[in-house]
């Protein structure tokens, strides 16, 4: 059960002008299960992405990233975007970068645009081939499914070890202007994204002008998909995409606006909550765990903290425990790799709780008091470095029984 | 219990001339367990140490490295260690390492010595405060237990959470002389060294000038203790120490000589099994997983994907379960932060059996093949780059259910 995650409910999803979504049953891996998922475009979209830094990125990656390069040459607007799940077309070499091609052009085909219009997506069980012919012959059902109010459906079709779908919407008023925006997102495991996450997709009917777009969607990812840690495991699929469907009426061309602030303010809010929905449904997690590291001296020394932090099995597994077994944090802090710092100006607190003090065990700190915390299902851990004032926030669940459970049954 | 490493046999174990062990009950933690134990070092003996990494390292650790910086200054040979287990006096500030300065003046009282002249190590329990007037206590007990013929129940009293003491052999014939040695080592959890390991100590009965086996622990511990990882998490207490007692007709004064190869490949060989008998008996662990990274440029990029695969949950959760899903080995490659590297270059091998060619899946790999090396309790990972010369192995366990609940439990 994902941690004070509650299902979304498919009425309060919005619809956005502009953006029409339907789902298949394409027995990619397995029969009678939504594993497909087109979102179709208005013409006057455009559309921004971050992917994996991951060498092994799949072959969708590499077709996302060569068709959105193309939208700043020659070819036209992207007019839709296909998703599947069950396979991520990852590890496939040539044959799996045909069939991300292939399924482009028919795509574009039923559509009638160019392949380069379409963006591809994978995700699933790496190094094995696609089931392109099955995926194809699915796109017809996707396509009849169309309609603006099925945000709900979407979010389900893209999930893999999802407990439930992940999915936000938001209105925000930009001086006369209402934006609505609505985004899903889905990731459970192999959740350690690098410039951009597992798959999330927002949308939002505002125009905005593809460079600012660009660089909102470097915004909106570096505060909320790069900031979330389950595993470590950075996925060879990872994609994040942002869409300004044009239709509303709008106009954002410049970021040194006023709109632009509030726009981007709800575009990063909205993406956190979808990378928080991730977190919520981690693999077997029972714990939504912050970690704020204060007082840096740099940003990278302050991820480096965070994420050692984050991705100790020791410090997950006392999370889960609810035992306040802190010094466990202190060793991760220890060997996070920031070689010139001074423990003895570090404070540890766990939520209200000062732990450690000047790098040693706070003399008044009692075990009942880190107790307390331990048991409740959010809980910061907040570091004070006390060499500079550079913060950052990561959000990471425990590793528990289940999350050895669901990995080593996965796939068998 | 751990995997494929049979309990050693104490008459197996042989005496190190000029090197006596004694344990203590000493009640540091719990009662009626060894948790004490002193080695008594002849005043022949020349000692080298190497430790943690980590910014939070231990008070023993440093009063050790004090200690043994001294040695190249005024003070004495080193006359005794002494280990406690059930608390690791780490993240305990300036009253830990008054604590640990007081362990080694009353140890030295006791044998008629200098305080400088001992080394003090702890393992345990972080962030809580060494009871240090108990390990005092228990000294005298330990000292009426000191015997040549102990290394079996030395090895015992310095478990924590390992299921069984380590400890091994080897005598080697260089020239003439007939050199003996023997090793303990423990540590079962926050296992990934970092210069060193949990607590490892050999012993060896020649005589090795001081420049000489400072080289030599550095050779030994980059082949044995720094090529090992169970969870990633590099301990505040990670010490190992290379004794010679100068007590057996050997002397070895210079690395550029016949004598010191010999010398030298024995002690690594006997280094790396102790090693070994970490990784057997890590927590949980059901698979002793031998990675091997080839056709690298260089060490560092070898190790940076040796461990990414080593470290990687869904990796060591597939290795746990049997389940030959080895795309999650490529994710970890491609996200080792080897930027450049080309990945349609790379072979992966799991035993004998190629399962990806030039970055993609062997057309010609079967699932079978993969689940019948995955079934075995020794595996080995083998990655060839195709980019250069270099090679190196790294060691690792499964990640299971059982290192969750020893985890989840190990304090409480």
């Amino acid at each position: 059960m994902a941690v004070n995650s509650p299902l979304p409910v498919a009425a309060d999803l919005k619809p956005v002008a502009g953006i029409r979504l339907g789902h298949a049953e394409a027995g990619i891996r397995k029969a009678n299960r939504k594993d497909v998922l087109v979102m179709e475009l208005a013409p006057t979209a455009t559309v921004s992405g971050v992917f994996t830094t991951n060498r092994f990125c799949a072959a969708p990656v590499q077709v996302c990233k060569a068709h959105l390069e193309g939208l700043h040459m020659s070819s036209g607007p992207i007019r839709a975007l296909v998703v599947n799940t069950g396979n991520a077309n990852a590890g496939t070499g040539d044959a799996g970068l045909a069939a991300a091609n292939k399924t482009c052009s028919a795509l574009a085909d039923l559509l009638g645009c160019e392949a380069a219009q379409i963006l591809p997506f994978s995700t699933g069980v790496i190094l094995e081939p696609l089931p392109v012919d099955r995926l194809i012959a699915g796109l017809p059902q996707a396509i009849t499914n169309l309609k603006e109010d099925n945000w709900f459906l979407a979010a389900e079709s893209i999930m893999t070890t999802d407990t439930q779908p992940k999915a936000a919407s938001a209105t925000v008023q930009v001086g006369s202007h209402t934006v609505t925006m609505t985004g899903i997102s889905k990731g459970a495991g192999m959740i350690k994204p690098n410039m951009a996450t597992m798959l999330g997709y927002l949308a939002m009917d505002a125009k905005v002008a593809q460079p600012v777009l660009d660089h909102l969607i470097k915004q909106a990812a570096d505060k909320s998909f790069n900031c979330i840690t389950i595993d470590g495991d950075t996925s060879t699929n990872d994609s994040f995409i942002l869409i300004a469907t044009g239709v509303g009426s709008l106009e954002v061309n410049d970021i040194d606006t006023p709109e632009y602030a509030i726009l981007a303010k709800a575009v990063i809010d909205l993406s956190q909550k979808l990378a928080h929905m991730i977190i919520r449904d981690g693999e077997g997690a029972t714990k939504f765990i912050s970690i704020a590291v204060e007082q840096g001296r740099d940003l990278d020394e302050c991820r480096k903290i965070a994420y050692s932090i984050a991705h100790s099995p020791l410090v997950k597994t006392a999370f889960f425990a609810s035992d306040p077994n802190l010094g466990r944090i202190l060793a991760a802090i220890g060997y996070a790799g920031v070689n010139d710092l001074d423990v003895s100006k570090l404070d540890l607190y766990l939520d209200d709780v000062l732990v450690a003090k000047n790098g040693g065990r706070n003399p008044e700190y009692r075990e009942e008091d880190g107790q307390r915390v331990m048991k409740q299902s959010e809980i910061t851990i907040r570091v004070k470095l006390g060499r500079g004032d550079v913060e950052t926030t990561v959000w990471t669940c425990d590793l528990s029984h289940d999350y050895v459970t669901i990995n080593a049954d996965y796939r068998s």
